[in-house]
């Protein structure tokens, strides 16, 4: 760590500071420019968990040299983490696809697009049991008879399955259904919810928060890792700037900087980063020659049906027309789809 | 709500689109111009919930008419809303001012601060027993403790309490301490937590989201007064933008355009808009002179010694130097402090 | 154009505003809702540049149908646009990269890297020679010096040659030493050098603003198109939003989105995107993926040497191992390198 | 200036870096911590112009600890910098308040407006001749003759004019005409534009850009006091956020931001930053209580025939209204008006 002295900073409030640094267990290395001084600090960051150096007189800045991440980061484990599910290994070799509707309607309609994505290659199904939406008038999903349905289409299909928790109430009840948990965009910094996750060994798919910084992103991460649970799946779905051509901005440039700053796996969600099927294809082949690890898309056998986010899902014969134009994009960066 | 048609529909799909809106219980309206047609269709846009017209053959967008939100909005509730706590009234002709250390250490601390405050003028007391922080390794409050702590800061000074929930659990157990429910910027649109705090009837005080637009905050606030509960106050809090020199970028043009469209009294947190004490006296008077109904500012006794945010908390001193200058301000803008 | 009526508008307010238009010379078609009234009316929105019709009484807002941008759409003109750089091709099959340093240095330096990147495959040869820098006090570009450096590019290679334009005092200088001529981001909506860029009959390489959404790009593209010069390359660089991970989000959405409102090619520059050189890789390949007429992208033969950008470009030895992963990708979206 | 290495840093890596930061011209000290390494230098960054550090291997990232801007910082000057335009003293203790149409239309309205605006106490009076639009078919001002009657309008009220440049080879007519010299939002980065108003010893009103950080404006009026004019004058005017609800969105944490780190006087621009009249009155009272030096305000005889931005224009009468109410203001900050 580094602090930063004003310009008008007296030696003795240097003094003090470096004194209040060592008193706190850091050895310190001043060095007097020609303008300001700075302190170099070498310790655990936490130490200052009890005192609050910037606020000291002749404090201009702190400047962290450590990222705040220890578990999620790869300052301390180099090798990639593969998050297992079943048989399916996501940030391997291989390109994993996941499909489904936004929401689960009706068992019907589900196993019948089940069953068509499964047809194309998708490896894991996605659907809504629990719904955040903006509006307390929309549909809010069909809480346990959606899971149940869920659970329906992996026996219809043999498929792994995954859906998003909304609630710490609801944690158990949904771990004990799905394969892997989702945590949405909304509750990213819902950190209460996060502990809750990372008390089960459940794979947790971690959705980017709407203006999330990767660094924060990552911190969640590491608050479900403290919490004893490593199998995390990070999926960017585009974050929210001036633009309104699209529902939100895709981050592509995401996927180089969390492999060179993580070790997990990261996968990318085209469907809601754009709010647009017909944005889907080219940004799915997109994400998949950058490098991610997987893609999320939104299928619906009826889209305009959908009481969810019908005009950000591909039609099954669409989503099967990807996935034939995926493969060879695949192959050109060394993945199998 | 206006139907926009592509320049290439056709005659045959907007036809369609007119049938299905008339099947959903619409009027409507078309409208044929030089290169594109646009269906005026009068009817509750609810009526969507079961099909998703924009997903329809020929069609380009949607343009509501009405506002989403109905409870907290104008257009259906002119009066604007005083919430009263026992007998402090925010949104009337006093601005109210909020003020304490952003997390519950002790109750030395505590009750001293209290004091301090309510002497420089302050009529509720803030304080955090349950801190959403962005690391799993900093302090994330005294939680019970925290809050018999702001009981007994109640019991020494008279003030009124708010304090902040961050899970559906313990909704229950704080609304039995405080006088204000907080809901946090990062649970904005944790959508379960909203419900739960609206099945209460305690007073709540909902920050804006990290990101949040005008209409997703007073969405956010249908969502509590759905549920049954319309005490509610709105929260400035600064947003994230792409400028560093300020934590977030404090809005203050969020006054005038929630007093336009809704009835909700709103107030400001300069605290945690600049993250940096020196800038909150500035925009303090800004803020009232803009129009808030009250301030949210965090005051510690010791911010050195801070657990939590001592870089934004003014000292008791400087703090009643601000009340002293905050008076004028009200006054020339005809409020009382 | 469908102007919204407040719900609170008068009869009489509702009637002068249709009484206002039609003596505008539009046809007018009042839609009477249960709170709202909308008036949809059909002509040219230029006819309302000598009358502000939302500031008229009653009217809450207006409702755009029509994009603003005539000459850059494909509302009217629906084949693309292919722009010819002597016999290269942009917006063809081929996939086109621009290589080269970010500012012309030295002649030497220069042709070096000119034949290294052009034996690696790119067709065209970029350098700066007018330099907007940040700070007064850096590197400003060799001017005309670096043109007659870059026309000897041209004679050593073969090549194309493109450069900046920064003032319109230059740009009839500039435009006789380059092929295409460029129009910074920083430069965007500098109406007055679009005017004098449209008067020459140049291929314009036009740089997505800091800021600037799709539609003002296209609007600026509209600018140079009304000028006369309708050869116009856009080139997606990086918006500016909240995350500092990297320099630019690079928003590859703008791709598919361009791509349905407008004729004209588009290239991405990974290089000012990301501002990192190792990223610049992993997002050549996801913008030729996701669809991308061509890449413009920043090589120099010795990167800690460069007087500007030396960390986001690529040694010509990356650069070239990079050309080669792009062909299969580029071959994988039915296009070639 | 910290340059921080990666844990990776192997010795010799950490050794070259030294060795090329002393060549250089740089005394360093380096601080081996447990993980990572960093190496204080101190010396001027200009030094760096010729060698990129950041780019050498096992360099992480560089921290500058120096300002960038130095004759706008506060570092080197400590005096505030009061603009003298005639008798008129921007940056002193009064408010001063600029006001006038958008855009010039003809003399007869100007000289109406200016009388009115003069009457309800403006110093100075604004106008434009030259209008950046974003749609090349928008009225583009008058030019040489808007200027004419901005002369006029000045012999007609005694007061002070002020009007923008847009084209670095108009800037020696406009300063033959008017008082103050505007560098508009869009050409804050038109870096030549910037040095030729340098060059011209003209009081310049220089714009926040749309997206700019308060430092990259702070650099943009570097570049006017390299070129030798150091009568500056900032202006805030909103900038580009998600947020739709306002066209811009004010950011009045700028006030103390730039009091704090700079000498220049700064003013804001309700109009522009919310688009709409309805919210300027809320915002000019809460910008002079935050403390700006002045404001600068959009007044038009008859907003609804404005060629340019009438929706943000207030009446004279609201006008007076506003200046009448701003009184008091100013009085509670320790100003006058």
């Amino acid at each position: 760590m580094i602090i930063v002295m004003k310009a008008s900073a007296t030696k003795e409030e240097i003094d003090k500071v470096e004194h209040k640094l060592c008193e706190l267990g850091f050895s310190t290395h001043p060095i007097f420019g020609e303008v300001k001084t700075v302190i170099g600090a070498i310790g655990d960051k936490r130490l200052l968990n009890t005192h609050s150096i910037s606020t000291m007189p002749g404090v201009e800045s702190l400047v962290p040299i450590m990222k705040p991440y220890k578990l999620a980061g790869r300052e301390l484990r180099h090798v990639p983490t593969i998050v297992e599910v079943g048989d399916i290994k996501i940030g391997g070799d291989e390109v994993v696809v996941i499909a489904g509707p936004c929401a689960i309607e009706n068992e019907e309609i589900f196993i019948e697009t089940a069953l068509k994505v499964k047809e194309a290659g998708a490896k894991i199904l996605r659907g809504g049991a629990f719904k955040p939406r903006t509006s307390p008038y929309a549909f809010q999903g069909l809480e346990e008879d959606g899971l149940k349905i869920m659970a329906a289409g992996r026996e219809a299909t043999g498929m792994k399955i995954v859906t998003e928790v909304v609630d710490t109430r609801d944690v158990e009840l949904v771990a004990s259904y799905v394969d892997i948990i989702q945590i949405g965009a909304r509750n990213m910094q819902n950190f209460r919810l996060l502990h809750e996750v990372g008390m089960t060994k459940k794979p947790v798919l971690l959705k980017r928060g709407l203006s999330a910084t990767i660094e924060e992103w990552l911190m969640a991460s590491e608050y479900i890792m403290a919490a004893g649970n490593p199998n995390i799946i990070l999926c960017e779905r585009g974050i929210r700037t001036y633009e309104t051509a699209t529902r939100n901005t895709i981050d592509l440039s995401a996927i180089p900087v969390v492999k060179e700053s993580s070790h997990l796996p990261i996968i990318v969600d085209p469907s809601h980063a754009t709010g647009t099927w017909k944005y889907v294809p080219a940004l799915s082949k997109g994400a998949v020659a950058t490098g991610a690890d997987g893609l999320i898309i939104e299928v619906h056998s009826d889209p305009a049906a959908a009481l969810c986010d019908g005009p950000q899902s591909l039609r099954p014969s669409k989503f099967a027309q990807l996935m034939k134009e995926l493969e060879p994009v695949a192959r050109a960066v060394g993945r199998s789809l």
